[in-house]
Order: C-alpha cells, then structure tokens, then sequence
C-alpha cells in the first residue's frame, strides 16, 4: 500500500499546457521588470519572502512533516535555513559582487588606441527550477535554487516535487504573495507540476537556464535536453554523490568512540536522504572498530522515507550492493511501511575486507545508494586509500578524518580528493553545509552537471552573463555601470577593485 | 584550381591515433605539475612564450602571409597582439582574481555552528584548443584560449587549423621551447591535426574542457559531442554572429561621410573574415546614403580569402543573400582566384528597402556570411529597428552610431541589444576587440556556446572550478588557501576583499 500523498512515479498530475502557456508568457513578461529593479529592491523582496515563511513556519513544518515525515525539529530549522538562505543571497547581490562591474578607461595612448569597456553581469531570463524531495523547504519551491536566480533578477518557473505537493503549494501561495505586495511583477514566480510539463517548460525558448535537484538519471535526462535545445541552455544539476570518508590509524587511535559515533549518525542522519550521505568509510584494518560501528547501527529503528518511489529505488541498490559477491552484510536494513501506509527504511551497513575486493566491484559499490546505507572498507596504507580516491567518481565531498602528525602522508589523498570533490573535509561529517560564500556544493560529473555551486551566496552568480558598453553615452548606461556608482556597487575600474 | 596550402575539406592530414593517445597521457601527466606551479611562474612561462614570437615575429609573418595572404601589416600586428594576450593574461592569474580566494572564518556561536571554509578555483585538467583560421596568431596555436588556458594552470592539446598548417607547426615548435625552457612540464602543450583527432580527443576522459572558434555548424556538432559524453564537459565555442549597426537619423546627419566610410571599411576590413564583421546595416530611409556606400565599396579590388573551403561557404552565402526575392544588389561581388591560384573576393553589398520585406526574408538574411558582405535595410523609426532587433539571434556586437539628443529614444532599442549580444558599442565598429578585462567576446546562442568571454584576461576563469576546504589542517591547506598568503592574492576575507 501507498502513502497518498507519494504517488507511485508517472501519477504526478500535470498542470494544464493552457495554463503552462500563460505561465511561461508571464514569466518572459516579467523578466525585463524584475531585472529593472535594484538589487536592493529585490533583496527586500526576498527579505519579505523570508519573513512571511518564518511567520507561518508552524503551520509549513505541520504540513511538511505529515507529507514526509521528517519530523517538527528538522523541519523548523530548515524553514530557518530557508528564510536565512533569501536573505542571504538578497544581501549578496545588494553588495554588487555578482554582478562583477569592471570599468576600463578610454586610452587613447595605447597602441591601438583602446576604447572605454564597462562590464557588468545581467540577469539571463526565466529560469526553470526542478525542487528536490529531500528537503522540502530549503531545495525545493523557496529553496536555494529560487532564492539564487530571483536574487539575481530572475523569474523563477518552479516544478514542484511530487513528495510534498501540499508543502509546495501552500509555500509557493506565500512567496507569491509576500513578493506581489513587495512590488514584484506578476510572473516574478510561480509553481507548475507534473514530468510532461517540466520537460516542456525545458524545451521553451523562453525559458534560459534551469537547476536541478535529484538523482543522476533524471537529472541526465534534463541535462541531454537542455543540451540538445536549438538554443541550449545552462542547466545547473546537482546529481549523485558517494562521499567518501577516510579515517587514518592515528585519528583512530586518538578519537575511537567519537568516528565509531558520528559516522553511524552522519550515514542515517535523515534517513541517509542526504546528498551529502557518507556512503563510503575507509578505515584502517581493525574488525573490531568495524563491529563497534555496526553495534552503534543496529539498535536504529526504521524511519520514514520521503517517498514510495525512493523507497523502491533504496530497496532496489541495497539488493544490489548486498549481492556484491565480496561483501559482507553487517546490519540488514529493509524497507516496510508504517501504519499509516508510509514507506520506512532501517539502517543497512555493509563490509567489504580489503581494497582489492572492494575495487573489483566497484562500478556497483561506488554508485550512489540514497538512503540509510553504507560501505565500509578496510584499507592496508595510503597507497590503497588512494586507489580507492582514483577510482571515485565526481563526489560532492571527500572527508578525512586525522589526528597529529598526519599531514605529511595525507598531502597526496588530500590532492587526490581536490581532483574529485568539490569540498574537502577534515575531522567532521560532510552532511551539514553551511550557507557561506566560501561553500561549494557541486563537484565533477556526476556530482554536478557545472562546476558552480549551488549553495551559498555564490550560487547567485549560475544565473548571469556578462554584457559590455563600449564608448557609451552616459545617459544609455544602465546604473551599475554609471560613473558614480548610484547603487553601490564593488566595481573592478582600471585593474583597481574598489568598495563602495 | 585549388592553393596547396589551403586543402579542401576532409583533406585535412590525420596526426596518427598512436602519436594521439601519446600527447593525451602526457598532457593528463602534466595537468598536476603544471596546476602545481604558481601564478607567478606560469606567468614567466607564458611571458617567455611572448617573447619568443616577437623575437621571431618577422619569419612567422612571412609564412603566415604566405598561408593566408592577410598582409605583412596585419599580421605582424597580429603577433604583437598574441604576445601581448599571453603577457596580460599570465598577469591577470598573478593577482589571484582568476582563482576567487574567499575564506570565511569558523564561528562557533552560530547557529547552527559554522565551520571554517576556504575557497578557491583549480585548474579543470586538460583543456583541448579548436584553432580558429581567421587570426592565424592571435585566435590559433597561442593564440586567446591557449593563452587563457596556461594560465589557468591547464596543458593545452592544440587541434590545428588546416587554413595555416605551416604557420601553426611553426609557431607550435616556438611555443614548445619556450615553455620547455621555463620549467613548464612535458605535456604542458602540444599540437596535433586532423577532423577525426579532434574528436577523438574530444571524447577522450582525460579532456576537462574545450575552447573552439568557428563555423556554427562545426561548432555546434562538436558541442553536441562534448554535451554527450559519458561525463560532459564545458565547451567554450565562439560560432556565428551578424553584428547589426543601427545608425539613427541625428548621427547620420552630423556625421554622414564618417558612417559612409566607416561601414564600408569595417565589413571589408580583413575581406570581411572577423567574427565581429557588422553584416547588416539598419540606415533611416535616405537612398543617397545607400548609393554613398556602396560608391565608397565599389572601387574595392578584389582580396585574398583564408582558404578554399571559407572561399566556397562565402559564394554559396552570397547566392543564397541575392537569392532572396526582396534583395536588391548594389555591388556585386565575385569569388576568384589569383595567378597563384589562392581564392579571393570582391566584396558584396545588398540592399532591402524596408523593415518589412527584411523580416519576412529574416532567416536568410540574419545568418552570417563570412565574407566581405553586407545587407543596408533602411528603417523608418525606432519601432522598426526594435522590430529587426528583437528578430535577431544571439550576436557578438551591436552598434548604435548617435548624435547629442538621441539617448531618450535609443533607450529602448539599447535594452534590445543588451538582451541579444555580449557588448553593445556606441560610435565606432565592433572589428576591433580590446584585450582588457572590461572586454566581453562573447554573445548569447549561436554567437557563443557559453555565456563566459573569450578575449580579455576573464577568459581564463573559464578553465577553473572551485573547491573548498572545510576545517583544513593548516599544513594540509593550498598555499593559495593558506591564512599568510604567500601568493599574495586579491582575496576576500569574511566578505571584505583583501588586495595584497
């Protein structure tokens, strides 16, 4: 039996092609409007957006957590994150950093005589977001995606998640109204269902760049037709993640209990329906470090899953791993439901002996498992630890974890890790990101389909391209690049970055 | 009867695939050592290589102007030009604005905690060059995208244009030394020829990133190729572009036999084989203004075009263009040969008399034709501009040409422009592209493939992606990373930029 509220994949209902047609129409009208507007003027927009969900977080996290059952404190701090992500984003653009103002004099002295060059960066249009299921406010309708391409100047065609549709919509009825009465045009955002509608939104000349949240095969399937457009598109995917972790003998040593602890936490923490789930855990050889992170596991009672479909597909690569001929399973998870008909899963951990076996099935091993699941693998030195970081795909992270005196030995795993992830860790859990301009949440193929972030204030910057004037009139320049800089902004003038 | 030097198409010689996969793992080997020197030292490497061509500027000319037939004057500009990209560029990555240093403290009494993140751009590996034909130097074998990708800290496999073979090994083998000679590792650069090593190298793992400048049919076919493959990767193409001029009726009044002059140079400028080419001339309806132009082409001699197969795409545009049943020819140009058998041309000069008729023929007459050719359609206002505009794909350029009183009502149609090309000039011709940072090359579909600049020292952030380090031993973090920075970057510091 299934939840209701998960419908089972392909019943996703489709939001007219009459009413998508109006969406799209509105959204192209508003992208010149929005675009017009300061940087300031949309960050109080966002400002607004932020307050009116946090306002009515109660009731969003109620909804939420009967749809997908991930429970009142983490749903609450997640409203948090979101309403602290617009914000954030809003303010960066205020600063003008994204919109990388560069000003070059005229010289007529230069051989050949060089013209004045002013750059800014401009909004590219409507921007199409796919939502995540995996978390239902701060990757989904108000989520990084949205906050970053309204930020900057953007409207924002939403396709909502099938997992939380009554979450989607009561946001997207919030942030409708809290950025009409902040004086956003009509088509500033709105919020679409169903597959057949997204890939025609994708489609749409309207439409210059879309982001995504969800599994590689999907997001793949997105990728090739935003690729293969008459005009291609930018699109942003963050995909599939392994994220590997690496415990070397001294930190061991040093901080049993606290890496036995935290990585059995880090691998379940929401299900493990995070994209930055430990789903690999080099450890030195000690069989009994591996029992005790398995006793940790054991007593873990089941936990809701956010849908029927992921539930299916963590069913589908438990079996696979666990029929992995070299590996031995530790803690036997399973799928069930709960009273209520919602699917559930139990922790699954797995072992695999040496690094030797453990790369003869990698194509298998190294495939991202989303949910409550693990690998662990015992390695024999640095130069197995560091087969296993070659033989990685793009990740998200890669996380060691070390004590004193380790470095020297580690420099080499360390570069390898740089080569394959997008954020390197050291004695912490890659589940928590913080919302910081110096985060990068993205990383090689299939981590991400683009090398830029899709989290953290930078990520406004996916969402712009560079135009130049040269030899302007100053009356035709717009006001980021006017000579007196009306709006503030930090501007790059002959090699020179100035603040404001 | 066909120049040797400019072989027809498919001809192009093939570097054998044993000789290929060679020059792929040597430059995969190279990647880190490369990526491993500082700023400063790729930026002597890349000093030395401009040195080297200047030094020996007089024998490159003389085979390139044996190959192409561009000129001594043009071509030895062409190398000062190159030489000065490799200089500018080298020193751009020198201050670390190319590698976006950005650290953010750790802060514990956040909520949630925050953890120390430090951020910068590394090389993407491997980049693979596609040579343009039309700027033997300074779009070619050193030319912007190799320049950009040394100092980005990426080797380069440089594919060869078949329009300058000799000029291309010559300068290769230059390029080779110099950078042998300052330290670069083997691998660091290399050249190789032939359609089908292109692609083989194309879809080869250990390629990160392509640059390419051409046709729009070859460079959408190979972006198809990039997109597709099992990991994708960035494709930096620089395709077609018809570079409009409108010329309002104030500034033709002011400056009549400047804009009659200046347009009849600017399209036949280098036999009209720039990128930046204007194509299409949008005059205020005053037939004498069309008669002055085409007298000031008609006198033109006929002059050498870059290759066989450039020659043939040109006589099949020009037919296609005087095909079109609104078209009236006012200078009819021919497509030669001269007594050694190189192709030439006389240019062409095409009149429509309205807006209307242009529209309705827009699809011939808004795709390039790379050549010394041009359409003049005479508007009669500036919604009929907006009009023409508004129809336009993406463009490199867009051109007003002004007088004192205009800005009021070119306010619209310069918004237009700036949603339809990457720089919007004002009173002069977009032939000339300054290498500085404000420069924008680039353009929406089809002029380029990717929103990003290829000329000017921006181009080099193309080639890099960012990571991040997460609560990093200080022993362990990147020197560009590291809290003294030693590189003495440009960096930003708990949001506050820090120049060195």
């Amino acid at each position: 039996m299934t939840n209701p509220s998960t419908p089972p994949l392909g019943a996703e209902p489709e939001t007219p092609s009459v009413e998508i047609e109006t969406l799209l129409t509105q959204a192209a009208e508003a992208a010149p409007r929005w675009a017009a507007l300061t940087p300031r003027a949309r960050a109080a927009a966002l400002a607004a957006v932020a307050d009116v969900l946090e306002a009515n977080s109660e009731h969003l996290v109620a909804v939420a957590d009967q749809e997908t059952g991930l429970g009142v404190a983490r749903l609450s701090g997640e409203v948090k994150r979101t309403a602290g992500q617009l914000r954030a984003y809003g303010a960066y653009a205020v600063t003008g950093a994204p919109f990388g103002v560069t000003i070059d004099h005229a010289d007529p002295e230069a051989a050949p005589p060089r013209p004045e060059l002013r750059r800014h960066q401009v909004p590219l249009g409507p921007v199409e977001v796919f939502a995540g299921g995996n978390f239902p406010f701060a990757f989904s309708v108000a989520g990084t995606d949205t906050a970053a391409a309204l930020a900057a100047g953007c409207p924002v065609l939403l396709k909502a998640h099938p997992g939380h549709p009554r979450t989607s919509a009561t946001t997207a009825a919030l942030v409708r109204e809290a950025l009409a009465e902040a004086g956003a045009p009509l088509g500033t955002f709105a919020l679409f269902t169903g597959r057949d509608a997204g890939v025609t939104v994708l489609r749409d000349p309207r439409v210059r760049a879309a982001a995504f949240t969800g599994s590689v095969r999907g997001g793949r399937a997105l990728f090739d037709i935003a690729a293969a457009r008459p005009v291609p598109i930018p699109f942003f995917g963050e995909l599939g993640s392994i994220n590997p972790v690496v415990v070397t003998p001294a930190a061991l040593a040093d901080r049993r209990a606290d890496i036995v602890v935290g990585f059995a936490g880090s691998f379940t923490l929401g299900t493990g329906q995070f994209c930055t789930k430990p789903g690999v855990l080099l450890l030195p050889r000690d069989p009994l470090a591996v029992e005790e992170i398995a006793a940790q596991v054991r007593p873990a009672n089941a936990a809701p899953m956010l849908s029927a479909p992921i539930a299916e597909g963590y069913r589908r690569r438990l079996s696979e791993v666990a029929g992995a001929t070299r590996t031995r399973v530790l803690v036997e998870g399973a799928v069930t439901t709960d009273e209520d008909g919602r699917p559930q899963a139990s922790p699954s951990l797995f072992a695999v002996a040496t690094v030797e076996e453990f790369l003869q099935e990698a194509d298998n091993l190294l495939e991202e498992c989303f949910g409550p699941s693990a690998v662990i693998v015992q390695y024999g030195g640095k130069d197995e630890a560091a087969r296993v970081l070659d033989r990685l795909d793009g990740s998200l992270t890669v996380t060691f974890h070390t004590a004193e005196g380790d470095a020297g030995a580690l420099a080499p795993l360390v570069e390898l890790a740089q080569n394959k992830a997008g954020r390197v860790l050291f004695n912490g859990w890659p589940t928590g990101v913080a919302v910081i301009r110096a985060q990068q949440h993205g990383g090689p193929y299939p981590a991400a389909t683009s090398a830029q972030t899709s989290v953290g204030p930078y990520a406004v910057e996916r969402f712009l391209r560079p135009v130049a004037y040269q030899d302007a009139l100053p009356e035709l320049l717009p006001a980021a690049l006017r000579e007196d800089n009306p709006l503030q902004l930090v501007r790059t003038v002959d090699g020179k970055t100035e603040t404001a």
